[in-house]
């Protein structure tokens, strides 16, 4: 049995197979109406999030499956004091995966562990989000027809946008991706996520705080949102922000058949007047986040009677260092044992929010 | 391609059409169990109405097709500040049809702008309620066998109830049509549905402040809630809140033939007492709100591919005059153009909200 | 017609039928996989319950029937002060069946008095949750073989534990059943409890402060949550608790083939230490708990077209008693009759919340 819990869970074959599936549901979808007819998608969002959850729900439809679920956490036995471990076991009676969003990172990874059914992260706090990564992968696909030999400009807040730290991730499966940076200062790319990623990969990249000089080159610019709360200094952020917002005017220089992506909602870091372009894939991508969906959900169902997939490996280290993260799960579920493991540079991290020992 | 938005956008041979759609799924619903089999219908309810949006779930479900959708703002994407308009674009992705609750007047004007399949206003805030008029319709058409030659009460508050403002509108498409206008003088009727539908469509009327001197005359007695909120002082509301109360006592002077309706919920306006008179038609009309959406999302489903409506029409003017009306979309919507059109009466209107200008 | 508010509602054939279509289910899920084709279930959950939520739309998508509902009353029209008896007609005409979970105790039994359609009490308040004693027996049934010849520990709040009561009651109907009431001083079974069903059908019973020394005796082992709140004295609280904690070093002297039941959630009442032990009967009591609603929808659409049960019985008395029972439904509910029944013992009790009359 396999659950999506980060992108990096498939290998390339695994994910191009997952593209493929996709196209083949675009191309033939009465082929696929059928196919989870008697199944049940359980979607257990611990906090809003209304396209995701509908985009997994028409997804389930589309497959000719049934959905259960809550859309809060105020809704659920959470409020109850019920821990993850336990909602996973139960829902477990209920549906045949899981589809999980929770405010607290490594809870969809708890409910995997414990659940008899595979289960999906629909996004846990600021940790990972694999099906927008899913989504985005078909959109470059299908907007440019490959996913090697592309620059691709990554716009806005670098530093805590998990969607752009995991498309870096999975990008790095394939040939010749020139990375550009694009963000202010205070928000630039983590060290971990450009040496362990971009670095480590020998991926080609480079850094700019100009939206304007970048653009030219792109043949991809996935923007995300600046919020003012990121920065220190209040009027830097009001110096900087309209830089960061694109407009038909900033998109003069930009190649005929450039795509712009956004993971959604935006706010106003892409002007309504852009949205006529015709290089404005974000509405389209919304489209492709629910036909990856469907692939990933037939994926996962096609494997639930295989073996449980031992995600932990070895040289593991059991209670014997607490993760001190707030937002990791350990921080609240119940008699859940802390569990560290040696990454690639020898340091010590918490394998449910990755965080590295303090 | 349609979308309802207001009563109005029908004509009488499309409101005929619907009722005698909705007459064939009463007499042979089998026939219609599957005509809507992988068709997704989104209820997105910015704000709750049980009622309203179970009635239209149900709807959907008879017709043989599913659901999607939120039932309150705090669920939805809203939260994190997206727009009407970017909420209708995406929806468009995941769905076949929209059926929208939002406190905003104009609000599912705005996303039928946006979408790309049709958008059906389940009440946006005090402005319109399209779907509960085509159940009142249908309700008289059962009742009493005709829409035309009727004496129709209505009781109650007239000044802020738009389901009597839009059932009037309905009806004086009709020929032969007394109303019988029941209220305190604090909560008559505006002037401007007075004048711009009753006057306007030479329809014949009277007002009254005594429902037990009105109740003799009518076919069909339509009734609202009086809200102690609306009145400034509330001796006056305590004085006058039993003589609009229905109780079997004042109806011994009615027809025995009359109807009763109202759009529910009610408080206490209509005694519990009355519930078992055979005259009181108010929860036959909650089943026949869900055959009127039956036919409804049928024929909008039928229309889906036909081209978009213009529903502006000429003589607008852009940007020029600001709405200031603070329930109008406009007031929160981003980046949207404010429009003004020219009324009947010389006079400017915001296409959203219909509020005219100050 | 019939409703189920009360375990007590079925006689012994009846809930032996429930476990034997529940039991048939099981081996033959595919036969019933299209029994509720055209069917819908309304869940109308006033306060938050997961679980029980999504057993039911788990049930009633496996009989391959749709479901419509709210999981909150935020997002009902109680918020607009429509009362219980208007919500059951009016959901009466948008579906089949009726699931609902109330805050206050009677309501369920108002909505099945207004209703036209069956009415199931998923629980109201802490008066009664028949739908979790049906759980409780098919587990006993499956895992122990038998509902008669088996000592049954009851363990932790005995006083306000309303699924223990209710499985009393329902184990009352078998033969030579053994009850060890495990609890401390302030949390014993009250004497209605004991005075009118274990003593009345001559159940031989015990009570013991000590889990320990009861364990060993033990077929069935029924855990309940000790709450700090049920306490005055704080330090005796944090001087039991510990005691009422099933652990795996508690069991060492239990039966090997001792089944352990939880109505769950649990929070820290068993440990999950004790998950792995082939005894932990708790998650497969979920399990056949949506497999007892699978057979109590069916039971009751099946019966949906007979006539209505008359519930109250004779020698009621009607307006003269107030039941000040501030939890119950006549509290809130608008024009709601008082009635009140003389019980087996001579005394008065409201028909809605069965309090004794003060």
């Amino acid at each position: 049995m396999r659950s999506l819990i980060d992108i990096t869970d498939f290998t390339t074959a695994e994910l191009d197979e997952l593209i493929s599936v996709a196209l083949d549901i675009i191309a033939r979808p009465d082929e696929y109406a059928n196919k989870c007819r008697g199944k049940k998608l359980a979607t257990l969002f611990f906090e809003p999030s209304t396209r995701t959850r509908l985009s997994f729900e028409a997804a389930m439809y589309e497959l000719g499956g049934n959905v259960i679920g809550f859309s809060e956490a105020s809704s659920s036995s959470a409020a109850k004091g019920e821990s993850v471990a336990d909602t996973a076991k139960i829902i477990s009676q209920y549906a045949d995966i899981i589809a999980m969003r929770h405010p607290k990172e490594g809870a969809p990874y708890v409910a995997a562990k414990n659940a008899t059914i595979p289960v999906i992260n629909a996004g846990d706090g600021g940790h990972c989000h694999p099906t927008q990564t899913l989504a985005d992968l078909l959109t470059i696909v299908r907007e440019k027809g490959r996913l090697n030999n592309l620059t691709v400009g990554m716009c806005g807040d670098l530093k805590y946008g998990r969607t752009v730290h995991s498309l870096i991730a999975a990008l790095a499966r394939y040939e010749n991706i020139n990375v550009v940076l694009i963000s202010p200062d205070e928000l630039r790319i983590p060290d971990y996520v450009k040496d362990d990623i971009i670095v480590k990969n020998k991926m080609s990249y480079s850094e700019t705080a100009s939206l304007e000089e970048a653009i030219p080159s792109l043949d991809v610019l996935y923007m995300t949102r600046i919020q003012r709360e990121r920065f220190a200094d209040k009027d830097e952020y009001e110096r900087l922000k309209d830089s960061y917002v694109l407009t038909p005017e900033k998109l003069t220089t930009a190649k005929e058949d450039m795509c712009i992506l956004h993971p959604l909602p935006r706010v106003n870091e892409i002007s309504v007047r852009v949205d006529e372009d015709k290089r404005a894939s974000y509405f389209r991508q919304a489209l492709n986040g629910k036909y990856m969906r469907m692939a990933l959900i037939l994926k996962l169902l096609g494997e639930a009677n295989t073996p449980k997939e031992q995600r932990e490996g070895e040289g593991l280290v059991y209670d014997e260092i607490k993760c001190e993260n707030p937002r990791c799960i350990t921080s609240t579920e119940q008699e859940l044992t802390h569990i560290f493991r040696k990454d690639g540079n020898g340091e010590m991290r918490c394998i449910y929010c990755e965080a590295l020992k303090k």
